[in-house]
């Protein structure tokens, strides 16, 4: 088979990409049109996975109930996140939007299923937690497939995962992975709202690479 | 800012980039261009990561003794794999090529340190499994980034971690997350090789999405 050939132009605005995903947590309350949250999750199933085991599971949340279950354990969590902060720390980190709950049209929680039929086992024999990873991978896929139509996502993760499946009704074997809030950002950014804040600042790439 | 307006053909390339993206076993063994792993590690370091923490950490393995080290414990594992398939899957099992150790030119360990001092702990208190996400979301990036410069990577996870950490030598408590093979593909596929094998089949979409 012929494979696509990418251009230059093409590789710029691949990293342009990479360069504008971003963590959001400020939206716009407007929803996504119609049919684009499945054109994403249809994208996001073009993901790698362990042994073609497909083994994430979408969770589309509008009941105003769940959702508020959801807030509580965020709410939940980062307090008792705050209260592991010392001194300064602490200040800077009750200052910090960490999630964007309220605002979002549109949340989606993101699960696996730890012990898929599909894919035979192959491949995660020493290594089960791939099933998480594939997952994972489609989160990402997710992530800069909606910024490229120019949706943004924010990825909750100060939330307690059991309490998740309990407030989702979701089979309670299922792993949380991660919940997701997108929508139209508020603001548009290149740079994390974690440095802008102060929090924390990017290091160079290679920093974190050794040879053997 | 004026974040990039990504236009109708963008959009096309892109879910075209997604749809070859392939797991790679069957590699040249021509080298990669000078200067494109680290390019390519570059766009990696571009990766959405839990608190700002960067975690990842990135092992160039050249030294042939640490190569064969890793194809004994695949070979080991794999063995082990096989042993658990049951009669018609183990002949096919036996049949698949599951790793491109010997012919890929460029060989990558990637491994997460699961208590990095960067981020201050920010997002993982319930969910430190985030970090390993976070590496797992370089991992998909770089994969993306190779395939945009034509180049292939094969994720093989058939390895016993512990012994892949004494064999390149790395901190002990550095968790294994992915050992990756690169190179230009010795055949192009927008097929996996697990469905052209008959080991599994791609589902729609749709089998994984719920509303609640």
């Amino acid at each position: 088979m012929t494979p696509p050939a990418f251009d230059p132009a093409f590789h710029e605005q691949f990293a342009t990409l990479l360069r504008w995903r971003r963590d959001v947590r400020r939206f716009r309350t407007d929803p996504l049109p119609d049919g684009l949250l499945d054109r994403l999750l249809d994208l996001a199933h073009l993901a790698p996975s362990v042994g073609l085991s497909q083994p994430w599971r979408f969770v589309t949340v509008d009941d105003p109930t769940r959702r508020s279950a959801v807030r509580a354990s965020f709410e939940a969590c980062n307090a008792a996140a705050l209260h592991d902060q010392r001194g300064d720390r602490a200040s800077l980190y009750a200052s910090l939007k960490l999630e964007g709950l309220d605002t979002a049209p549109c949340h989606l929680c993101v699960f696996v299923e730890p012990m898929p039929d599909q894919g035979y086992g192959l491949g995660r024999r020493t290594m089960p937690e791939t099933v998480a990873y594939s997952a994972v991978s489609a989160i990402h896929t997710l992530w800069l497939a909606a910024r490229v139509h120019g949706v943004g996502l924010g990825w909750v993760s100060i939330l307690e995962p059991a309490a998740i499946v309990e407030a989702l009704g979701v089979p309670p074997h299922w792993h949380l992975i991660g919940y997701l809030c997108l929508g139209y950002p508020a603001e548009e950014q290149d740079v994390p709202e974690l440095e802008r804040q102060g929090w924390e600042a990017r290091r160079a790439a290679g920093d974190t690479v050794i040879r053997r």
